[in-house]
């Protein structure tokens, strides 16, 4: 947010001056009762030059998505073979969140008023769900050809959403005290930890009954490597080890 | 479907007469081109009618949505604690499945209008955000209290509606063909299998490193009774069982 920077700005002036003078009319009258003319109005520029930046109302409320998901997009299709799948959308993931946690107050005042106005609501789950099918057409991509390929991706893109919007939200919610980041991480863990690759479990192939199984693991680019061993707590260890190796195919 | 039936019709006859009148004129003209006037023209009744059933153009394209939410909300509502909670969310969102193949001919050709128009998806974007929530509020309530509990709520409530719309999808673009209840069954099971009570990994406690760990598994009514063992294909077994024990705590 330094201003004394050499680098030349990312964002046009104008586009700014437009966003802050959205702002602080949403704020003073509330959204709904300023007007783009409003807008134009104090921000000193022509109506042509708002809708040159932003196609609509709504977007002003959300200048940087855009430029957000173009990111997303593009890490996405950087990533290589050798990048485990659901690492790297989480990874996409904290794109988002990294741009909230730029400019915390003004996430928060937009938080505000988008959870009251609800067509700023519906605009909001628009550009969620745009996240979510981007996530989901890499996930898709690389479980292309693969057993429930498509569910599994579909599956996987909401859980990362669902995750991080659950840290994201409470961090608003807490008028961005605290750090963002590591409650996104802790909350992306957990869906890593779900579906990443060392611990998927093998829904179709409960081998050895419902409360002792083992499984094949996940069955990405490296399906022999893991074994997903659930047993009861009070299993008697002689079965666990022979579940074990009869999972293993050395009994 | 039967007309035959001795039982009072649930649903007013203007109010399906709107609704078969609106679809006739949506795909006959196109919905941005029909009228709120043109429907009640064709359907025979006033302005005030139609605004009696439907606050707005759209709403007449998804008349259930509002009666399964309602069911949605008693059913997760009359549930008990002996009720795993994946599984009531994984049959609350049967109950959306159900009002589809009630009329799959209706069914599809909603969804290919929705496809086409763009309000329209934004309108099904916040009825699909709405049963989300009302999963999410559930399990929000059965795991008060737990760690990670809104965050586990979130995720699984996002994870059931991913895979109940994939399978949904799947068969609304195979124009209604097939079983549609046998496809969701399928994709919740992937749901259950991953979140459900017996084989839900706990992120948060890698004791014992990326490759082998164990965990308490799920923390929910019987926090104890199991235990989720990941490890490498290759590890020797006296390391397996030496962490099974361990994670059990008699080591």
């Amino acid at each position: 947010m330094s201003s004394s920077s050499a680098a030349p700005a990312a964002k046009p002036p104008m586009r700014d001056a437009l966003v802050a003078a959205a702002f602080q009319l949403f704020l003073e009258r509330g959204y709904e009762q300023t007007t783009v003319d409003d807008i134009v109005a104090l921000a000193g520029v022509g109506r042509r030059s708002f809708f040159r930046y932003f196609p609509s109302k709504e977007d002003v409320v959300f200048p940087d998505h855009e430029r957000c998901l173009a990111d997303m997009t593009e890490f996405l299709a950087g990533g290589g073979e050798e990048d485990e799948p659901v690492r790297r959308v989480c990874d996409a993931a904290r794109l988002v969140l990294r741009m909230y946690a730029e400019n915390p107050a003004f996430s928060v005042q937009r938080y505000r008023l988008t959870k009251k106005v609800p067509g700023l609501r519906a605009y909001e789950l628009s550009v969620v769900w745009r996240y979510e099918r981007a996530l989901a057409a890499y996930l898709r991509g690389r479980f292309a050809g693969q057993p429930d390929g498509t569910l599994r991706a579909d599956v996987i893109a909401a859980a990362v959403v669902a995750a991080h919007n659950n840290a994201l939200r409470s961090w608003l919610r807490s008028d961005g005290k605290g750090d963002a980041g590591v409650a996104v991480d802790h909350a992306l863990g957990h869906v890593q930890a779900a579906f990443g690759r060392s611990v998927h479990p093998r829904p179709a192939a409960p081998l050895l009954g419902p409360d002792l199984f083992a499984s094949g693991g996940e069955r990405s680019e490296r399906p022999d490597d893991v074994v997903v061993l659930v047993t009861r707590r009070d299993a008697p260890l002689w079965r666990v080890v022979q579940e074990f190796e009869s999972a293993l195919g050395r009994a």
